[in-house]
Formats: C-alpha cells, sequence, structure tokens
C-alpha cells in the first residue's frame, strides 16, 4: 500500500494557524483579474464591477471551538452564521446568502439538529441572509459546522485592513474581554456541576459576560451607521481573536504602528467586577480574550467630530509611522509593548 | 448545566442524507430577490443581472469519505477540489474561486499538509480556479476538509435540474462504473497488505479504475464542448452518487418519468472484465456505484444530430410523462423499474 516516504516531520504546533496559512499557501495563483482580494483579510473579494461579491468560510469543531455541555445547540447555530456575518461587516459590506455544511456523529438526534438549525434560521432571519446551501455527512466522532457568507459591498466603500494611514484614529465598536469572562464563568459551572449536579446556577451576576459567549451579535448595524454618519473607514477587521491581535493584523498590513491607551479601552461594569472576582487584569483579557465580534477600524483625523460622541464607539489609539509596533500607553502612562496572543492553536 | 429536555429521540439514520436536509431546511425564507435558487440544485445561483454567481460547498470528512491508508493526501486535495468543481460545471457554469477549510488532528505534520495543498493546487492551476481563503483549525479526531466553490455562469446559459421535458434526451458524459469499482480494488489490496505487508501489489490490471477513483477530473471540457456545439442542455446534474440517483433527482424536479436502456449505459472494459472477476453486475455497479463526476444532461431532440456522433456523449434514455418512475429496459427487453441508491448514509 501506499506509504509516508517522507522522513522530515514538523509538528503543526511549532507553526500556529497564521504561520501555518501562510505557509500551505505560498505557491498560491491568481487566475482571474475579478480575484480583487484572494486569502489575507476578512473576506475575499470578487468582481471589477460598481458591486463586488464577498466570501468567508468559519469551521467550528465540537471540543476545540465549543463544549455541548453548556453552548445550547440552537445558540451554537447563531453563533456560528454570526461568526461568519462579522467577517462581511468587516469588509464594510452587508451579506446576503450563507451555506452551511455539517458533520454529525450518530450521537446526535433529529431533533438535536433541529434546535441546531432553529438558530441557524433565527439568526439568518434577524440578519435578514439566506440559507442556500450546504452538505450533511456523517463524522466518526462530534460535531462540525463549516459555514460560508456571501456577501456585497460597492466597490468604493469596501474596507480592507492595509488602509490605515498615519495618525488614523484606531476605535471599536462596543466593549470587549465579555465573551471571554462569560466563558470562564461557564467553564466554572461546569466543573461545579460535575461535583455536585444538583448545585444551584449562580449566573445571574454574569448575564452579559454569558450573552455575549452564548449569542453574540455581528454588528451589522455599525456597517449601517458609519454610512449614515458619512464616515468611510481606512481599514477595518472585527475581534475574533482579541484585541492585540487584531490590531497586529492592521499595523502589519497598512506598515504602520499603533498607540494605544490602556484608559480607553471600552469594559462593562461587568468585566470589571468580574475580574476583580477572579483576579484578572481586565486590560490583559480585553487585549487578548476574543469572541467579541465588535469592529476595530481606523479613520481619518477629520472624521473625529462624526465618531466622537457616538455610544457605539471608542477612540482607543492613533496609528503611528513605526511598523508593527503597538505600544500600550498604561493608566500610569508607561509605554509597553503589545504582542499578539489569541490565536487558534493547532495541536 | 444546561439539559436535554427533549424526550423524542429521531436517529438520524432513520432519514438518510436528502430527507434530513429537506426537513431542517423546511422553514427557510428567502429574504433577497437577487437569491435565484437556493437549496436544492448542484449549485445555489445569486444574481439578477447578465451574469449570475454559483456557489456550492462539499464537506469531506476521514473514515467517512476517504481512507487515508490508499488515498495519498495529495490525491485527496485534488479529489476534494474536483468534487466541488464538478457541481459548478453541473449548472454549466465556470468554477472561478475556491476557499479551503481544513480541520487536523495533532497526528499530521505539516509535510502531510503540504502534500494535501499540493493537491489542492495542481487543481487550482489544471482547472484556473483561484485559492481566495479558508480556515485552518484543529481536530479532536482525524481530518476533515471543507470547500467551497464560486462560479460564473451567463443567466440565459445557466442549466437546473428542473428543465427536462417529454422525450428529452438523457446523455451521459464519459463512462460509469470504475471509480466505485476502484475503491474496491483498493479495499482488497488493502485487506492483503494488512495480513501480508510484503505482498506485491496487484494493481496494474485496475490502472483506469484506481485512477478514477483516487484522481477524478470534474468535466469542465464537456461544458465547453457543449458551448462549442451549441447544444444548450434542458436539465443537468453531476454523477456523485450514482446515475439511478442522478436520474431521479433529474424526473423529479422536472416532474418527469425516464426510460433509460442497460445496453447504451457505457462501460470500460476494465469495468465490465473486474465486474466478471469479481461476480458483480456491472449495471448495478454504474446505476449505484457513484463517485464518477460525469455530467449527465437532457437535451431536445432537435439536438439528436449534434450529440450522437460525438465520442465524450452517451445517448442512455429519453424522459418520459410518467412523474418519477424509472424504467430500465435490459438488454432481454424487459422493463424494470429502477429505485435510487447510493446516497451518503448518515448514522
Amino acid at each position: 500500500m501506499l506509504e509516508d516516504k517522507n522522513q522530515s516531520r514538523t509538528s503543526l504546533s511549532e507553526l500556529g494557524e497564521f504561520k501555518l496559512i501562510d505557509h500551505l499557501t505560498q505557491h498560491t495563483v491568481i487566475h482571474h483579474k475579478d480575484t480583487v482580494k484572494g486569502i489575507g483579510d476578512d473576506c475575499a473579494v470578487i468582481g471589477q464591477g460598481k458591486t463586488q461579491t464577498l466570501v468567508t468560510t468559519d469551521l467550528l469543531v465540537e471540543g476545540v471551538h465549543f463544549d455541548l455541555s453548556y453552548m445550547p445547540l440552537k445558540h451554537l447555530g447563531y453563533k456560528a452564521v454570526m461568526v461568519n456575518l462579522s467577517d462581511v461587516y468587516a469588509m464594510n459590506g452587508m451579506a446576503k446568502q450563507i451555506t452551511v455544511s455539517i458533520a454529525v456523529s450518530n450521537r446526535f438526534t433529529l431533533e438535536a439538529l433541529e434546535e441546531l438549525y432553529a438558530g441557524i434560521q433565527l439568526a439568518c432571519n434577524t440578519y435578514k441572509v439566506d440559507l442556500v446551501g450546504g452538505d450533511t455527512t456523517s463524522s466518526t466522532k462530534g460535531l462540525m459546522i463549516s459555514i460560508t457568507a456571501i456577501g456585497e459591498v460597492e466597490k468604493e466603500k469596501c474596507v480592507y485592513r492595509n488602509g490605515a494611514g498615519l495618525n488614523d484614529l484606531l476605535v471599536v465598536s462596543g466593549d470587549l474581554g465579555a465573551a471571554y469572562l462569560g466563558l470562564q464563568v461557564l467553564e466554572r459551572e461546569k466543573q461545579v456541576f460535575q461535583v455536585n449536579p444538583n448545585a444551584e446556577h449562580e449566573l445571574d451576576k454574569y448575564t452579559y459576560l454569558v450573552e455575549r459567549q452564548l449569542k453574540p451579535e455581528a454588528r451589522k448595524d455599525v456597517v449601517q451607521l458609519l454610512s449614515d454618519l458619512e464616515v468611510q473607514p481606512t481599514s477595518m477587521i472585527d475581534i475574533s481573536d482579541g484585541l492585540s491581535s487584531e490590531i497586529l493584523h492592521l499595523c502589519k498590513q497598512s506598515k504602520t504602528g499603533c498607540q494605544l491607551y490602556e484608559d480607553k479601552i471600552p469594559l462593562d461594569q461587568q468585566v470589571i467586577s468580574t475580574c476583580e472576582e477572579f483576579d484578572m487584569d481586565s486590560t490583559t483579557i480585553a487585549l487578548s480574550g476574543g469572541e467579541d465580534y465588535e469592529l476595530l477600524f481606523t479613520v481619518k483625523q477629520e472624521d473625529f467630530p462624526k465618531i466622537k460622541a457616538n455610544p457605539n464607539f471608542s477612540i482607543i489609539g492613533h496609528m503611528t509611522d513605526e511598523p508593527d509596533l503597538i505600544q500600550l500607553v498604561t493608566r500610569g502612562g508607561q509605554k509597553v509593548d503589545v504582542i499578539a496572543q489569541g490565536w487558534n492553536a493547532i495541536g
């Protein structure tokens, strides 16, 4: 039979996700001129006309991305759609269609899949997205969901990661860190439950955090709001892996640095109080937590008046001319280097 | 914690893939008028303009769709792309972009993934398709590949499953059954190898069959050929699950029946001789084998002269006015009902 004659064996954990993708796709050739943007942004961008097509895809694996002991299947379906729509909004576009593929082991019943699809369909109806296809198959273990979202954007409105300029303001929607803390709360509850299945739930104090983890909302409203305010961001990305990782992407692709102000990072009161309770540093959580699905973008200085008083936005820093150097100005006035964390480890 | 309060438990194996998809997507609402075709054809069709966008997606799971003990990773990558391109060609369109998502366990090395991507890139370069995105993550078990293909078709050339009319001729490209027999040959070799790892390979007699299983080619050339011949099929589908299953799809959606002639079904000489050796019925293999990735289509009677002498095509039957009734006229002149088989069981 066929044997692996290759003696060189490099473990995937030596690389990490981004370097792995870079390595595997380094020989990619683009054949069509209407492939405007391939790998390397929140979406691929297709089409030479006035309106462009956006394509993004995400894969969620049980035991890696979700734990069904505290993630209800309906919420999982909803969240799996949000993860993809968020990438379309991060291009300043509107999501219009999705395909959903699932692989399930025979542990799952029809009723379980009905719950999953109820969440998918709730997301589709709420965000006005059409479910247009997919694939359904068996798996040898667990549940896997692969969703592809198709969106649309006017060519002149499309925002990439690489457009930030010197002194542009760095802006984030909503607040940060809650989804990660929600996960910590749920993990703790799971451990309590395993020791004592009759223990009372203690989730009341953490409703916002748990909701941000189990039922995140993609920021379609922010795309609409930016349009209404007549603000065209110079670069944009969604926060899936944590603020520091996303800033690094913007800086790397825009060839800028960034100065970030600790006291400007938006935190919900539950994030602050829960960080105290868990003895965690709230800035670290916001920088590295991930799964917030907020939009992080840069705008020209001249747009400051349109952004500054808006309760949906926080101006947290500005772009500098030192490529890839992200410095956090702490509450005490010190400058510290920020290093990317929070990527999705392989292995 | 969250518990499953649902007492009703229906096993997925009670349904089968097509009924499962129908059931789960029965409440699907279409919000956008440019979603021309959603679930239910080889691709979704998007766009109101002269040129439409095609979208299709397939999920391949180790242990369900492929066995790495005889499927080299490079071939797997190539085949995973073919499976998707075939769906685009089945709409009479041209594939232009793909996204590739993979989930891998830590059993896989970087060198293994390089092999997989070498196959994906060979397919992309051969078929002039751009790799534009994807997702890479860890899995708790095995390898899974989810590919989405994006294509393009002129609105007036787009072919659906539901356009076959009374007396239209049923045509298939290439020959049938070889991929399934290739799998049987490889499975037998695997068993021999497990008993005696030093046994000589006996694959020389089966090169065509093994190639059809391990390195299928999607029929981009047929789409071009139909265009050159100025033949516009009235309905079309690709043969992934076996001839009988695909004919049933065309008949069901076109509300026709079909009369199929056993002696017209195209079989390679290796298929005939291997069926004899394995004591299998070659017609059954062609009807139910699957994975041929040939195109099955119907044309108007008036196109008969354009099709009849072409070595790429076999006219194997015609459509009738008895909905869903597929009858095989045997070599002996008997008529027997054909029942769909060969779908991808869940459970």
